[in-house]
Protein backbone atom coordinates (compact mmCIF):
# COMPACT_ATOMS: atom_id res chain seq x y z
CA UNK A 1 0.00 0.00 0.00
CA UNK A 2 0.85 3.40 -0.60
CA UNK A 3 0.80 5.56 2.54
CA UNK A 4 1.93 9.36 3.87
CA UNK A 5 2.84 10.19 6.99
CA UNK A 6 2.74 13.55 7.52
CA UNK A 7 5.23 14.17 10.53
CA UNK A 8 8.77 12.81 11.22
CA UNK A 9 8.78 13.00 14.96
CA UNK A 10 8.88 10.12 17.69
CA UNK A 11 5.23 8.90 16.66
CA UNK A 12 6.53 8.78 12.86
CA UNK A 13 9.67 7.42 12.78
CA UNK A 14 7.44 4.66 14.83
CA UNK A 15 4.58 3.76 13.12
CA UNK A 16 6.86 4.15 9.53
CA UNK A 17 9.05 1.55 10.72
CA UNK A 18 5.93 -0.67 11.43
CA UNK A 19 5.06 0.29 8.01
CA UNK A 20 8.33 -0.29 6.01
CA UNK A 21 8.69 -3.94 8.33
CA UNK A 22 5.12 -4.91 6.38
CA UNK A 23 6.65 -4.22 2.86
CA UNK A 24 4.64 -0.53 2.04
CA UNK A 25 5.36 2.39 -0.27
CA UNK A 26 6.19 5.16 2.19
CA UNK A 27 6.56 8.82 1.68
CA UNK A 28 7.45 11.03 5.16
CA UNK A 29 6.30 14.71 4.87
CA UNK A 30 7.40 17.29 7.31
CA UNK A 31 7.49 21.03 7.53
CA UNK A 32 11.15 20.30 7.59
CA UNK A 33 12.85 18.64 4.79
CA UNK A 34 15.85 17.91 6.55
CA UNK A 35 13.76 15.78 9.35
CA UNK A 36 11.84 14.30 6.81
CA UNK A 37 14.96 13.06 4.64
CA UNK A 38 16.70 12.17 8.29
CA UNK A 39 14.00 9.57 8.96
CA UNK A 40 13.65 8.89 5.43
CA UNK A 41 16.65 7.55 5.57
CA UNK A 42 16.14 5.69 8.27
CA UNK A 43 13.45 4.13 7.60
CA UNK A 44 15.18 2.85 3.77
CA UNK A 45 17.55 1.25 6.10
CA UNK A 46 15.13 -0.79 8.32
CA UNK A 47 13.38 -1.20 4.81
CA UNK A 48 11.73 -5.23 4.28
CA UNK A 49 10.03 -7.10 1.14
CA UNK A 50 9.98 -4.27 -0.82
CA UNK A 51 9.56 -1.42 1.03
CA UNK A 52 10.34 1.86 -0.31
CA UNK A 53 10.59 4.87 1.55
CA UNK A 54 10.52 8.86 -0.04
CA UNK A 55 10.70 11.88 1.88
CA UNK A 56 8.58 14.87 0.39
CA UNK A 57 8.02 18.26 1.05
CA UNK A 58 4.85 19.76 2.83
CA UNK A 59 3.52 21.12 -0.17
CA UNK A 60 3.74 18.19 -2.67
CA UNK A 61 0.86 15.83 -3.87
CA UNK A 62 -0.24 13.12 -0.87
CA UNK A 63 0.80 10.35 -1.98
CA UNK A 64 -1.22 6.66 -1.60
CA UNK A 65 -4.67 6.27 -0.21
CA UNK A 66 -3.88 6.31 3.43
CA UNK A 67 -2.18 9.33 5.20
CA UNK A 68 -1.49 9.01 8.77
CA UNK A 69 -1.14 12.48 10.85
CA UNK A 70 1.57 11.95 13.15
CA UNK A 71 1.64 15.49 14.71
CA UNK A 72 0.57 16.20 18.36
CA UNK A 73 -3.26 17.70 19.17
CA UNK A 74 -4.08 20.61 18.69
CA UNK A 75 -1.91 20.39 15.32
CA UNK A 76 -3.68 17.61 13.55
CA UNK A 77 -6.59 19.49 13.54
CA UNK A 78 -4.81 22.81 12.13
CA UNK A 79 -3.26 20.42 9.53
CA UNK A 80 -6.52 18.78 8.31
CA UNK A 81 -7.62 22.46 7.88
CA UNK A 82 -4.36 23.20 6.00
CA UNK A 83 -4.74 20.41 3.87
CA UNK A 84 -8.14 20.53 2.84
CA UNK A 85 -8.72 19.14 -0.92
CA UNK A 86 -5.71 17.08 -0.62
CA UNK A 87 -7.23 15.22 2.07
CA UNK A 88 -10.11 13.73 -0.34
CA UNK A 89 -10.95 10.84 -1.00
CA UNK A 90 -7.74 9.41 1.71
CA UNK A 91 -8.22 7.03 4.57
CA UNK A 92 -6.95 9.81 7.62
CA UNK A 93 -5.63 8.24 10.02
CA UNK A 94 -5.88 10.02 13.72
CA UNK A 95 -3.47 9.18 15.88
CA UNK A 96 -3.58 11.95 18.64
CA UNK A 97 -3.97 12.13 22.47
CA UNK A 98 -5.56 15.14 23.19
CA UNK A 99 -4.05 16.23 26.08
CA UNK A 100 -4.30 19.34 28.01
CA UNK A 101 -1.07 21.48 28.49
CA UNK A 102 -0.67 20.79 32.29
CA UNK A 103 -1.25 17.12 30.79
CA UNK A 104 -3.75 15.81 33.34
CA UNK A 105 -6.83 15.74 31.64
CA UNK A 106 -8.21 15.74 28.61
CA UNK A 107 -8.49 18.45 26.59
CA UNK A 108 -11.35 17.84 23.93
CA UNK A 109 -14.99 18.55 25.73
CA UNK A 110 -16.89 15.62 26.87
CA UNK A 111 -18.38 13.56 24.73
CA UNK A 112 -16.40 13.79 21.88
CA UNK A 113 -12.87 13.12 20.95
CA UNK A 114 -10.13 14.36 18.51
CA UNK A 115 -10.45 11.59 16.15
CA UNK A 116 -14.78 13.26 15.71
CA UNK A 117 -13.32 16.79 15.41
CA UNK A 118 -10.86 15.46 13.02
CA UNK A 119 -13.49 13.78 11.08
CA UNK A 120 -16.00 16.94 11.04
CA UNK A 121 -12.95 18.95 9.39
CA UNK A 122 -12.24 16.44 6.55
CA UNK A 123 -13.27 17.15 2.76
CA UNK A 124 -16.65 14.79 2.06
CA UNK A 125 -15.65 11.49 1.42
CA UNK A 126 -12.44 11.39 3.10
CA UNK A 127 -12.84 8.67 5.78
CA UNK A 128 -11.15 8.98 9.27
CA UNK A 129 -9.94 5.95 11.15
CA UNK A 130 -8.71 6.15 14.95
CA UNK A 131 -5.56 3.84 15.58
CA UNK A 132 -1.88 3.66 17.62
CA UNK A 133 -2.66 6.67 20.34
CA UNK A 134 -2.32 3.77 22.90
CA UNK A 135 0.93 2.84 21.13
CA UNK A 136 3.91 4.72 22.27
CA UNK A 137 6.70 5.24 19.80
CA UNK A 138 9.46 3.16 21.27
CA UNK A 139 7.35 0.04 21.29
CA UNK A 140 6.43 0.82 17.92
CA UNK A 141 9.84 0.77 16.59
CA UNK A 142 10.65 -2.59 18.25
CA UNK A 143 7.19 -4.11 17.44
CA UNK A 144 6.63 -5.41 20.52
CA UNK A 145 6.53 -5.01 24.36
CA UNK A 146 7.58 -7.89 26.48
CA UNK A 147 8.03 -10.15 23.48
CA UNK A 148 4.36 -9.82 22.45
CA UNK A 149 2.93 -7.92 19.77
CA UNK A 150 1.19 -4.85 20.14
CA UNK A 151 -2.26 -4.15 20.27
CA UNK A 152 -3.89 -1.43 18.05
CA UNK A 153 -7.29 -0.58 18.76
CA UNK A 154 -8.68 1.06 15.88
CA UNK A 155 -12.01 2.85 15.67
CA UNK A 156 -13.45 4.33 12.44
CA UNK A 157 -17.29 4.36 10.76
CA UNK A 158 -16.03 3.13 7.62
CA UNK A 159 -15.53 -0.53 7.26
CA UNK A 160 -13.24 -0.89 4.34
CA UNK A 161 -10.89 2.11 5.55
CA UNK A 162 -10.75 0.37 9.33
CA UNK A 163 -9.52 -2.61 7.21
CA UNK A 164 -6.97 -1.52 4.94
CA UNK A 165 -5.65 0.43 8.75
CA UNK A 166 -5.68 -3.24 10.27
CA UNK A 167 -4.10 -4.65 7.39
CA UNK A 168 -0.94 -2.18 7.88
CA UNK A 169 -0.79 -3.12 11.33
CA UNK A 170 -1.14 -6.25 11.03
CA UNK A 171 1.83 -6.89 7.88
CA UNK A 172 3.61 -4.58 10.55
CA UNK A 173 3.56 -7.76 13.07
CA UNK A 174 1.26 -6.15 15.35
CA UNK A 175 -2.19 -7.37 16.69
CA UNK A 176 -5.11 -5.25 14.89
CA UNK A 177 -8.44 -4.66 17.01
CA UNK A 178 -11.78 -3.01 15.47
CA UNK A 179 -13.43 -1.22 18.14
CA UNK A 180 -16.26 0.39 17.04
CA UNK A 181 -17.20 3.02 14.89
CA UNK A 182 -15.26 6.35 15.21
CA UNK A 183 -16.88 7.70 18.28
CA UNK A 184 -15.45 4.55 20.17
CA UNK A 185 -12.22 7.23 19.87
CA UNK A 186 -14.14 9.02 23.18
CA UNK A 187 -12.72 5.46 24.93
CA UNK A 188 -9.50 5.58 23.11
CA UNK A 189 -8.37 8.98 23.73
CA UNK A 190 -9.09 8.32 27.21
CA UNK A 191 -7.14 5.20 27.58
CA UNK A 192 -4.20 6.68 25.86
CA UNK A 193 -4.60 9.75 27.96
CA UNK A 194 -4.61 6.95 31.45
CA UNK A 195 -1.57 5.06 29.45
CA UNK A 196 0.86 8.55 29.57
CA UNK A 197 -0.23 9.49 32.92
CA UNK A 198 0.70 6.09 34.45
CA UNK A 199 4.88 6.23 32.60
CA UNK A 200 5.90 8.59 34.73
CA UNK A 201 4.70 7.12 38.31
CA UNK A 202 5.41 3.76 37.42
CA UNK A 203 8.59 4.58 35.68
CA UNK A 204 7.95 3.23 32.56
CA UNK A 205 9.70 5.25 30.74
CA UNK A 206 6.88 4.80 27.50
CA UNK A 207 7.94 1.66 26.93
CA UNK A 208 4.55 0.39 28.10
CA UNK A 209 1.58 -0.75 25.94
CA UNK A 210 -2.00 -1.42 26.36
CA UNK A 211 -2.86 -5.31 25.83
CA UNK A 212 -6.26 -6.99 25.64
CA UNK A 213 -5.03 -10.11 27.22
CA UNK A 214 -6.83 -13.57 26.71
CA UNK B 1 -8.66 -7.08 56.81
CA UNK B 2 -12.80 -6.97 56.75
CA UNK B 3 -14.61 -6.60 53.85
CA UNK B 4 -18.46 -6.71 52.96
CA UNK B 5 -18.99 -7.62 49.40
CA UNK B 6 -22.79 -6.95 48.70
CA UNK B 7 -23.95 -8.73 46.10
CA UNK B 8 -23.17 -12.81 45.44
CA UNK B 9 -23.65 -12.87 41.69
CA UNK B 10 -20.87 -13.17 39.49
CA UNK B 11 -18.55 -10.27 40.23
CA UNK B 12 -19.22 -10.77 43.90
CA UNK B 13 -17.79 -14.82 43.41
CA UNK B 14 -14.79 -13.06 41.36
CA UNK B 15 -13.57 -10.83 44.02
CA UNK B 16 -15.01 -13.33 46.98
CA UNK B 17 -12.38 -15.72 45.52
CA UNK B 18 -9.83 -13.12 45.05
CA UNK B 19 -10.43 -11.78 48.69
CA UNK B 20 -10.15 -15.26 50.69
CA UNK B 21 -7.01 -16.29 48.54
CA UNK B 22 -5.79 -13.00 50.70
CA UNK B 23 -6.50 -14.66 54.12
CA UNK B 24 -9.15 -11.79 54.62
CA UNK B 25 -12.47 -11.83 57.17
CA UNK B 26 -15.19 -11.97 54.13
CA UNK B 27 -19.11 -11.06 54.68
CA UNK B 28 -21.27 -11.73 51.96
CA UNK B 29 -24.66 -9.93 51.95
CA UNK B 30 -27.32 -10.32 49.48
CA UNK B 31 -31.08 -9.77 49.12
CA UNK B 32 -31.31 -13.69 48.54
CA UNK B 33 -29.78 -15.17 51.71
CA UNK B 34 -29.71 -18.57 50.02
CA UNK B 35 -27.54 -17.08 47.21
CA UNK B 36 -25.42 -15.29 50.05
CA UNK B 37 -25.24 -18.55 51.65
CA UNK B 38 -24.27 -20.65 48.58
CA UNK B 39 -21.60 -18.14 48.06
CA UNK B 40 -20.35 -18.23 51.38
CA UNK B 41 -20.09 -21.89 51.28
CA UNK B 42 -18.13 -21.62 48.22
CA UNK B 43 -15.54 -18.90 49.04
CA UNK B 44 -15.19 -21.24 52.57
CA UNK B 45 -14.18 -24.49 50.78
CA UNK B 46 -11.74 -22.13 48.65
CA UNK B 47 -10.00 -20.14 51.69
CA UNK B 48 -6.62 -19.88 52.23
CA UNK B 49 -4.27 -18.28 55.07
CA UNK B 50 -7.13 -17.94 58.21
CA UNK B 51 -9.47 -16.55 55.59
CA UNK B 52 -13.31 -16.26 57.01
CA UNK B 53 -16.59 -16.50 55.33
CA UNK B 54 -19.96 -15.78 56.15
CA UNK B 55 -23.32 -14.73 54.81
CA UNK B 56 -25.92 -11.75 56.23
CA UNK B 57 -28.59 -11.01 55.46
CA UNK B 58 -29.43 -7.28 53.75
CA UNK B 59 -30.40 -5.64 57.12
CA UNK B 60 -27.45 -6.66 58.82
CA UNK B 61 -24.45 -4.70 60.21
CA UNK B 62 -21.89 -3.90 57.70
CA UNK B 63 -18.61 -5.55 59.09
CA UNK B 64 -15.46 -3.92 58.07
CA UNK B 65 -13.86 -0.75 56.75
CA UNK B 66 -14.34 -1.51 53.66
CA UNK B 67 -17.70 -2.23 51.73
CA UNK B 68 -17.70 -3.90 47.79
CA UNK B 69 -20.50 -3.12 46.02
CA UNK B 70 -20.85 -5.43 43.57
CA UNK B 71 -23.74 -5.05 41.69
CA UNK B 72 -25.25 -3.85 38.43
CA UNK B 73 -25.76 -0.26 37.22
CA UNK B 74 -27.51 1.85 37.75
CA UNK B 75 -28.35 -0.72 40.94
CA UNK B 76 -25.21 0.01 42.84
CA UNK B 77 -26.52 3.96 43.21
CA UNK B 78 -30.21 2.69 44.44
CA UNK B 79 -27.94 0.51 47.05
CA UNK B 80 -25.64 3.57 48.28
CA UNK B 81 -28.97 5.16 48.63
CA UNK B 82 -30.66 2.34 51.00
CA UNK B 83 -27.89 2.01 52.84
CA UNK B 84 -27.71 5.55 53.42
CA UNK B 85 -25.56 6.27 57.02
CA UNK B 86 -24.62 2.49 56.87
CA UNK B 87 -21.90 3.31 54.79
CA UNK B 88 -20.71 6.29 56.93
CA UNK B 89 -16.80 6.06 57.55
CA UNK B 90 -16.05 3.29 55.21
CA UNK B 91 -13.87 2.16 52.18
CA UNK B 92 -16.90 1.89 48.96
CA UNK B 93 -15.63 -0.02 46.45
CA UNK B 94 -17.65 1.09 42.83
CA UNK B 95 -16.85 -1.71 40.25
CA UNK B 96 -19.72 -1.05 37.97
CA UNK B 97 -19.52 -0.67 34.09
CA UNK B 98 -22.72 1.49 33.67
CA UNK B 99 -23.80 0.69 30.45
CA UNK B 100 -27.22 1.14 28.51
CA UNK B 101 -29.94 -1.19 28.22
CA UNK B 102 -28.66 -2.00 24.48
CA UNK B 103 -24.80 -2.54 25.92
CA UNK B 104 -23.67 0.01 22.99
CA UNK B 105 -22.29 3.03 24.89
CA UNK B 106 -22.05 4.12 28.29
CA UNK B 107 -25.63 5.07 30.48
CA UNK B 108 -23.33 8.24 32.16
CA UNK B 109 -23.71 11.45 30.72
CA UNK B 110 -20.64 12.37 29.23
CA UNK B 111 -18.27 13.77 31.89
CA UNK B 112 -18.86 12.14 34.33
CA UNK B 113 -18.88 8.66 36.22
CA UNK B 114 -20.79 6.05 37.45
CA UNK B 115 -18.53 6.08 40.90
CA UNK B 116 -18.51 9.74 41.03
CA UNK B 117 -22.28 9.38 40.94
CA UNK B 118 -21.52 6.95 43.92
CA UNK B 119 -19.38 9.68 45.46
CA UNK B 120 -22.26 12.37 45.45
CA UNK B 121 -24.74 9.98 47.23
CA UNK B 122 -22.79 8.71 50.48
CA UNK B 123 -22.41 9.83 53.44
CA UNK B 124 -19.99 12.44 53.98
CA UNK B 125 -16.58 10.71 55.71
CA UNK B 126 -17.09 7.77 53.42
CA UNK B 127 -14.14 7.28 50.95
CA UNK B 128 -15.32 6.08 46.91
CA UNK B 129 -12.70 3.81 45.59
CA UNK B 130 -12.93 2.86 41.47
CA UNK B 131 -11.55 -0.66 41.33
CA UNK B 132 -12.61 -4.10 39.75
CA UNK B 133 -14.00 -3.09 36.59
CA UNK B 134 -11.90 -3.95 34.16
CA UNK B 135 -11.32 -7.37 35.12
CA UNK B 136 -14.36 -10.27 34.47
CA UNK B 137 -15.47 -12.55 36.67
CA UNK B 138 -14.33 -15.55 35.46
CA UNK B 139 -10.39 -14.66 35.43
CA UNK B 140 -11.25 -12.86 38.61
CA UNK B 141 -11.48 -16.65 40.24
CA UNK B 142 -8.72 -17.42 38.02
CA UNK B 143 -6.88 -14.72 39.62
CA UNK B 144 -4.70 -14.80 36.33
CA UNK B 145 -5.36 -14.79 32.27
CA UNK B 146 -2.71 -16.38 30.16
CA UNK B 147 -0.44 -17.22 33.11
CA UNK B 148 -0.14 -13.50 33.82
CA UNK B 149 -1.50 -11.83 37.24
CA UNK B 150 -4.56 -9.54 36.36
CA UNK B 151 -3.98 -5.87 36.56
CA UNK B 152 -7.13 -4.24 38.87
CA UNK B 153 -6.84 -0.24 37.81
CA UNK B 154 -7.71 1.91 41.08
CA UNK B 155 -8.97 5.49 41.23
CA UNK B 156 -9.88 7.35 44.20
CA UNK B 157 -9.52 10.74 45.87
CA UNK B 158 -8.33 9.27 49.00
CA UNK B 159 -4.77 7.70 48.93
CA UNK B 160 -5.31 5.55 52.31
CA UNK B 161 -8.40 4.62 50.36
CA UNK B 162 -6.86 3.69 47.42
CA UNK B 163 -4.03 1.63 49.34
CA UNK B 164 -6.44 -0.55 51.68
CA UNK B 165 -8.14 -1.84 47.92
CA UNK B 166 -4.49 -1.74 46.52
CA UNK B 167 -3.50 -4.08 49.65
CA UNK B 168 -6.38 -6.19 48.76
CA UNK B 169 -5.42 -6.74 45.77
CA UNK B 170 -1.91 -7.76 46.16
CA UNK B 171 -2.88 -9.70 48.51
CA UNK B 172 -4.88 -11.78 46.60
CA UNK B 173 -1.72 -12.17 44.03
CA UNK B 174 -2.95 -9.68 41.27
CA UNK B 175 -1.25 -6.20 40.56
CA UNK B 176 -2.85 -3.17 41.48
CA UNK B 177 -1.97 0.37 39.99
CA UNK B 178 -3.32 3.37 41.20
CA UNK B 179 -4.59 5.46 37.95
CA UNK B 180 -5.36 8.50 39.97
CA UNK B 181 -8.18 11.04 41.57
CA UNK B 182 -11.60 9.25 41.47
CA UNK B 183 -12.59 11.52 38.06
CA UNK B 184 -9.83 8.83 36.26
CA UNK B 185 -13.00 6.45 36.64
CA UNK B 186 -14.04 8.15 33.25
CA UNK B 187 -11.51 6.66 31.58
CA UNK B 188 -11.64 3.12 33.61
CA UNK B 189 -15.21 2.59 32.82
CA UNK B 190 -14.65 3.93 29.11
CA UNK B 191 -12.00 0.97 29.30
CA UNK B 192 -14.62 -1.63 31.17
CA UNK B 193 -16.85 -0.62 28.28
CA UNK B 194 -14.69 -1.36 25.58
CA UNK B 195 -13.83 -4.75 27.07
CA UNK B 196 -17.20 -5.49 27.32
CA UNK B 197 -17.91 -4.86 23.54
CA UNK B 198 -15.10 -6.91 22.46
CA UNK B 199 -16.20 -9.82 23.81
CA UNK B 200 -18.95 -11.28 21.33
CA UNK B 201 -16.61 -9.88 18.19
CA UNK B 202 -13.40 -11.71 19.38
CA UNK B 203 -15.16 -14.52 20.69
CA UNK B 204 -13.38 -14.07 24.10
CA UNK B 205 -15.96 -14.96 26.09
CA UNK B 206 -15.11 -13.08 29.16
CA UNK B 207 -11.69 -14.62 29.41
CA UNK B 208 -9.81 -11.14 28.46
CA UNK B 209 -8.45 -8.84 30.38
CA UNK B 210 -6.61 -5.19 30.06
CA UNK B 211 -3.37 -5.25 31.35
CA UNK B 212 -0.58 -2.21 31.07
CA UNK B 213 2.22 -4.30 29.64
CA UNK B 214 5.62 -3.59 29.89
Amino acid sequence: MQVTVIGAGNMGRGIGHRLVAGGHEVTIVDRDPQEAGRLAKELRAAAHGGATVEAAGPNSELRGEVVVLAVYYPGALELVRELGDRLAGKVVVDISNPLNQTFDALATPPGTSAAEEVAASVPTGTRVVKAFNTTFSGTLVEGQVAGQPLDVLIAGDDKEAKEMVAQLVRDGDLRAIGVGPLERARELEGLGFLGITLQQPLRLNFQSTWKLAS
